[in-house]
C-alpha cells in the first residue's frame, strides 16, 4: 500500500492555524458523533497501531488520547520520555522514525522544541497529530474547547472569548486563537508585560483584567510556575492578585459567562479554589469532552 | 444512567474495618471461583475502563490488579506519580476527578496521604479500590491473605495469626487486624518498641517475640528501609537479630506454622534469605493468590 | 498442566551461543513467515499474558516486542525499573518470582547484571526471553541483524561482516558473533585497544578500520558515551576520527556493502549523520525487521 505523503499530510494534525473552517466544523460534528454513543467500545480501529510518543511528560492529555484510541478499539503502545533512552541522547527524530519503521499507523506526540514537528512531519509517512509542540500548537484542547463553547451556546459566531495569563508561552492560546477566528469569534489577550506575546496582537487586543471579564468565556490559563526559580510564592501571589480568577472576581462575572481552564490547574495562583468545581465553571466538563474529539481526531487520521 | 452514590460507595473497596464479615467472605468466595478458571481470559469486562492511579509506586501491586483487570477482559489504564504531572503540583484530587470526567467505570488508587482517600470517594461517582493509602489499610493485600490462609487450613475461626514488624506504619497489619477478628482469629502482634500502634493494643495485645512465634500464621512484615538515613545496615542487622525469622527461629516453628510476608522482602533482615522459599514459606502462594482476589474485588467493583 | 523444565528451556531464548544453527534458521523462517502478513493482527496469543521486565531501559526493544507481542493477540504487561520499586533493594529475582506466580505465561527481560539470566532461568518455570543481558547477548538484535542479511544477500554463507566499536561491552556484538559463525561467516572485529574483548580474539580476528571496511556488511556499534564521564566530547570526537564512519569512509565502501547499527546511534560520533540514512544504509530496515523476529520468538515460547 503507497500512500501519497499528501494524504498523510491530510490525515495529521499539526495545528488549527492551517486547518479551515469546514475540516474543524468536521471534526467538531464527528465528536459530537462519539459523544452521543452509549456504548463505550466502538473498535473500529482494532487492527490499526497508536503509538503515544510523549518527550514531554503530560498524564491528563496522555490519558484522554489514551481513552479515546482504546475505545476506538486501538491498539496503544506508550512511550514516556522519563522512562526512555532520550537522556542517553537519542534524538527525538530518531525515535520517531523507529517507532514509524516498527509499523505504527499513526503517532501522538508532543514534544518541547519550536518547529521540530513541522519538520517532522515532512520526514514521516504516518499520520503526525499534536499533543503539544512548544509555545506553537495545542489543536486538540483547542477543539474540546470550541466543542464546549458551542456545547453550551449552540453557536460560536459571536461569542466574546477572553483568554487570560501567560499568553506568551501559551500554546493552547494559540490553537484557541486561530481556531475560534475561523468561526467569527471576538478573542482578546490579557496578561501581564512579560507574558505577553507581541507578535499577537495584531490578531487580538491585549486588554485589562476588568475589560477580559466582560465576556461569555473566561478562559484561564495555567501560570507555569516551574519556569520560575526562587520566589514562586510571592511572585505566584502577586499574580493571583492582579490577573487571578479570584471569588471577587468570579462574583462580578455576568451570569453568563462561562469559566474555562485547560488544566492542570494551580489552585488559588491564576483560579481560586472555591471556583474550580463552581456552577459556572466548564472545566471537568472540557476533559470530558477531550475523549470525543480525540476519537474523532484518532480515526480521520486512520481514514 | 444514574448511579446512586450508596451503590458506588457500596462498590467501592476502601478498607475492610468498615465491611461486614458477609461482605469479605463473599469476595473470598468469589476469588475461589475465579482460582478454579481453567481459562485464563474471562472477558467480561471488555467495555469497561479501568484506571490504575498509583501516586505511590509499587510494581507487584499494580502489575497484579492489572494482570486481574486484563483477565476480565478489561480496558487498563496506567497512571504512575513519577510519570506523570504531579511533581507539578497536580493533586491527586485533580487527577482522579480529571481521570473520572474522561469515563473510566473504575479506579484503583495507591496514595501516601493519610485520609485522603475516604475524602476522595465522597466526592467522586465512581467506585475506588484502595490499594494501598498511608498506614491506614491495604484492603486487597488482607483478603488475599486471608485467602491463602482459609485455603492452607480450610478454616479461619481459630486461627492464632501473629503479625510481626513495624506495626506503627504498616496498613497491612491494620487491614489483616480488622478482617481477621471478624472470623474469630486470635491476632497477636509483635514489634520493638519504636514500632509499635499504641492505639491498637485494645485490639490485639503486643507480644514477645517468643510467644509470637507460637503461633498458625507468622506473618512477618518488611522493616522500611527507607524509612531511616545513615545507620541502616547497623540498624537492620540488629532488627534481624531481634526480630528477623532467622534460620534458627524458624527451625523451631512447629511443624504445621505457616510463614507470610505481604512482600517486598527485605531478605536477610525481617527473614532470612533460606527461608523465603523454605516448604513452610507460603510468600509466593500469597502473590498468586493475589490475582484472583482482585479480579473478584474488580467485579465487584462493576456491578 | 505441568511443563517439564526441559521444554520451558527449550521455548526461552537465553543466547545465541547455545542455539543450534537449525533453531536460529527455524527462527528466521518464521520471521519471514510474519513479515509476509498483510494483516497486522494474528491474535493466536489472545490468552497469553507477557511481561515485559526491563530492569535497564531501552525504548526502542520494549516498543519493538510489544508491537511483536501485540500483532500476536497478547496482553502484555510492561514493567520499567525507573518506575517501579526496584530501588527499594527489591532483587530481580523476587521481581521475576513474582511476576511469574501471578500468572504470566512468559517474560522478556533486559537486565545488567552479569551471570543473573541464566540463574533466573534454572529457577523459575515460564519462558524467558532475553532483551540485552549485561555484555552477554542480545540475541533477538542478532537475529534480526541475520535476518537483515539474509534479506539482503539472499545468503549468509561466505559473507563478511565487521563490527566495529566497543566490542569489550557489546552483548550484541557477542551474539552476531555466534550465530553468525554458525552460518559460515567471516566476522572481523575493529576496536580501540581499550575496547577489545581480549577473550574473543580467537574466534574473530582485530583488524584495522582500513581492514574493517573492506567487507559486506559494516556494522557499526553504539559508543557507551554515558561510561565516560568528563571529556565525553572530546573523546567523542577522537573516536570519530578514529573508528566513526565519517563521510569521507563511507565514500570509499564498495557499492555492495551495506551499513547496519544496531540503534540507538549517537550521529557523528560512531557514524556521519549524512550516512545514517544513506541508499547503503539499512538500519531503519532493522528495526523493521526486529517486529517479525520477535514475534517468532514469542510465538517459539509459548508452543
Amino acid at each position: 500500500m503507497s500512500i501519497s505523503t499528501a494524504t498523510v499530510k491530510e490525515r495529521s494534525l499539526l495545528g488549527l492555524k492551517e486547518l479551515s473552517r469546514d475540516e474543524i466544523a468536521s471534526i467538531l460534528d464527528r465528536a459530537a458523533h462519539w459523544d452521543r454513543q452509549q456504548e463505550k467500545m466502538s473498535p473500529i480501529l482494532n487492527k490499526h497501531f497508536v503509538a503515544n510518543m510523549f518527550f514531554e511528560n503530560s498524564t491528563r492529555t496522555r490519558f484522554s488520547f489514551e481513552m479515546a484510541e482504546k475505545r476506538l478499539g486501538a491498539q496503544v503502545l506508550n512511550f514516556a520520555a522519563a522512562a526512555s533512552s532520550v537522556e542517553k541522547g537519542e534524538s527525538i527524530y530518531d525515535t520517531v522514525r523507529t517507532l514509524e519503521s516498527m509499523g505504527i499507523d499513526a503517532g501522538v506526540i508532543r514534544l518541547k522544541p519550536i518547529g521540530l514537528l513541522a519538520e517532522l512531519a515532512k520526514k514521516v509517512s504516518v499520520p503526525l497529530i499534536n499533543a503539544g509542540d512548544g509555545n506553537n500548537e495545542h489543536p486538540t484542547q483547542a477543539l474540546l474547547d470550541l466543542y464546549t463553547m458551542k456545547q453550551h451556546f449552540g453557536e460560536l459566531k459571536g461569542l466574546r472569548v477572553s483568554i487570560i495569563g501567560d499568553i506568551l508561552h501559551s500554546r493552547v492560546a494559540r490553537s484557541n486563537l486561530w481556531a475560534l477566528q475561523k468561526f467569527g469569534v471576538d478573542v482578546k489577550f490579557c496578561a501581564p508585560a512579560n507574558m505577553q506575546a507581541p507578535e499577537l496582537a495584531k490578531y487580538a487586543p491585549y486588554v485589562s483584567m476588568e475589560e477580559a471579564l466582560q465576556a461569555d468565556v473566561v478562559m484561564m490559563l495555567r501560570v507555569q510556575l516551574e519556569r520560575h526559580g526562587e520566589g514562586v510564592l510571592k511572585s505566584a501571589d502577586t499574580y493571583r492578585v492582579q490577573y487571578g480568577l479570584t471569588e471577587e472576581r468570579a462574583a462580578k462575572l455576568n451570569a453568563g459567562t462561562i469559566i474555562m481552564h485547560p488544566a492542570p490547574i494551580n489552585r488559588n495562583v491564576e483560579i481560586d479554589d472555591a471556583i474550580v468545581e463552581s456552577p459556572q465553571s466548564k472545566i471537568f466538563t472540557q476533559m470530558q469532552n477531550g475523549v470525543p474529539i480525540r476519537m474523532a481526531v484518532i480515526e480521520r487520521a486512520m481514514k
